[in-house]
């Protein structure tokens, strides 16, 4: 989109590619630490990132962080897509919320805040609670098998919401964002915008999501096709907006608003898996240089993940691999430590000069 | 080895395999917590382990956790089988000293106590420091290419010490071990150990190490292959300390013994890359069940190790791949929050009954 029309969405935010020029002067840099030139890998990458990131200010900061859970509920779950019922989104924020999820662990342990945010659950608001942001778009999107998921306003106000998150975190000091979902049968909308998005066929790329058998997998590719068929128009007319709102999620639209506002923010963005991505994919169609301050944690188990890597412009593999396909955020707080890492390795490590060490023969 | 065998070198010390139906007992827990089953991949199969190697006791301990880089030199240094002068080993150990080498800084980011070892530095004892051990086998190891790098008896001493570091950090408390070393030409002893443990040639599995390029690479692979014809009772004898002592070096033997302290302390030990693990290798043919407690911290770049793996007969994959070749322990300090994040998980999620979450249909 052009700087006219982001305005028209987020006001006077400015978003801008990262100084590519910058790398080689962050490559300089570790090319001199006590180390053969090359030999922390993808973490000298992360390294070399994060410098340009920051538009070359040092030290580089990273720290703190903080992970945004986003929940919502979705209308395609009444179709039986998913091996779990709807109540348990709700289930699941209130388990969040009593510290007992996966992410609050992984966030405590890895260094990370961590908020849950309601962006539209199913059912009543939940009881306030110093871990919860509520911006509830409604009771759930609608169904996007019958119809857009959303209206368009509906969606200008998730992303305008997500980029404020983001905002507001650069305001109170934070270095970083990581970002994580939670809603059931998220993935069916993750994987329609991955269809509409890089032109792939449902049946290709429809997976199992949080558990579903193989008839279930091709009933949820049924209801994709029809969600595509229901929303042609919206997909047909490549406006990233509109393609949010018709297939999206009110989640997956907050978290492309969050992940945007890295962009406005110059902070980096680690982003989760399967649904994180499919956010990540409609932000960088909103302003594809997002990718700049991009980093994918790690490579989902949802089969057709890996597969649509090289369509997505990234800057840099994926960090993780290590089978998951929880969501949540798991994937980002694992990979969190990484970043933590590689920002000290450039701050801290001692010069060949100034340890007064040998460089090769 | 047989119990009486390892008894002639470790004493009382007894070596036990992990008990494997504790596996399944740790499966059961795991797909009570609240996710889909199996959903945390490579993170449930850590927690799984962790909970076999501790015997079941709960809640699972892996802090602290303590990483041991130990250095030494090596006499077929002078055959100009690396890309750095000798004298690296020495000035990396004071840098490690003054806290300016990248495992300084991994170790503390992410959550780990650290110790250098000096197994045998060429040069002078250094004068006495609060991160420091010293126990010396030597001025460096014998040049390998013409003849054993060490005698049978020396290596005997640094398997015994570094069983001995083990034990105890065991005994002061520390309830995970990682190791990482230092020595120029190293890569060179731990190539030819490979060759000798998993019968494969020299020129087929040499590479770069620390960046020797293709002329010294292929130099390299000739010194080793003189190095096994020099050896070739020993490797031919399929005796392991043999194997060790003729091929391997003082950081290598000390790694071993420390490694194998992990199956004596019942504790679970995380390898960094190309080197530590050819101590790993030598460790595991004295006692194969030296697998069950390993944790391989990632895949390094040196290209042969990767096709390497499937002989090693590990529990499980290398939970990193992130192209590095820098050893001193870097990978293992960078895989260690993940086995902190196994451990939060198993020990501190909530289950569907405690938190009233749906399963799924």
């Amino acid at each position: 989109m052009t700087s006219e029309q982001l305005q028209t969405i987020f006001g006077t935010a400015t978003f801008e590619p990262v100084d590519v020029a910058l790398y080689g002067q962050a490559q300089e840099h570790l090319d001199q630490l006590t180390k053969p030139v090359g030999s922390l890998g993808e973490l000298e990458r992360i390294a070399q990132r994060l410098f340009a990131i920051g538009r070359g200010r040092l030290p580089i900061r990273i720290e703190p962080g903080i992970l945004f859970t986003v929940a919502a509920d979705h209308g395609i779950a009444r179709q039986g897509v998913s091996a779990y019922p709807q109540e348990v989104t709700r289930q699941m924020v209130f388990n969040c919320l009593e510290g007992g999820a996966a992410i609050n662990i992984l966030c405590r342990v890895n260094g990370l805040q961590h908020k849950i945010v309601d962006a539209g659950c199913a059912g009543d608001e939940f009881p306030p609670h110093n871990l919860l942001l509520s911006h509830r778009l409604g009771h759930g999107s609608n169904d996007l098998s019958a119809g857009p998921a959303m209206t368009r306003n509906t969606c200008i106000e998730a992303l305008r919401y997500g980029h404020q998150l983001g905002a507001q975190a650069a305001q109170n000091g934070f270095a970083c964002i990581a970002t994580g979902e939670l809603g059931i049968s998220n993935s069916t909308a993750a994987t329609a915008l991955y269809c509409a998005f890089l032109g792939k066929e449902p049946a290709a790329i429809t997976g199992p999501g949080a558990g579903a058998l193989p008839p279930m997998v091709r009933h949820k590719a049924e209801m994709i096709a029809k969600a595509l068929a229901a929303n042609a128009e919206s997909v047909k007319s490549g406006d990233p907006i509109a393609i949010l709102a018709a297939l999206g999620g009110f989640e997956i639209a907050v978290l492309a608003g969050l992940m945007l506002a890295c962009a406005s923010q110059k902070l980096p963005l680690v982003v989760d898996g399967f649904i994180c991505t499919s956010a990540y994919v409609s932000a960088c169609a909103i302003f594809p240089p997002l990718a700049d301050y991009a980093f994918l944690s790690h490579i989902s188990a949802e089969p057709a993940f890996v597969r649509m890597l090289p369509q997505l412009n990234l800057k840099q593999k994926p960090l993780l691999d290590l089978g998951l396909r929880l969501g949540e955020g798991t994937g980002a707080a694992l990979a969190y430590p990484l970043l933590r890492s590689a920002a000290a390795i450039y701050n801290e490590m001692a010069t060949f000069a100034s340890a007064g060490v040998a460089q090769s023969i």
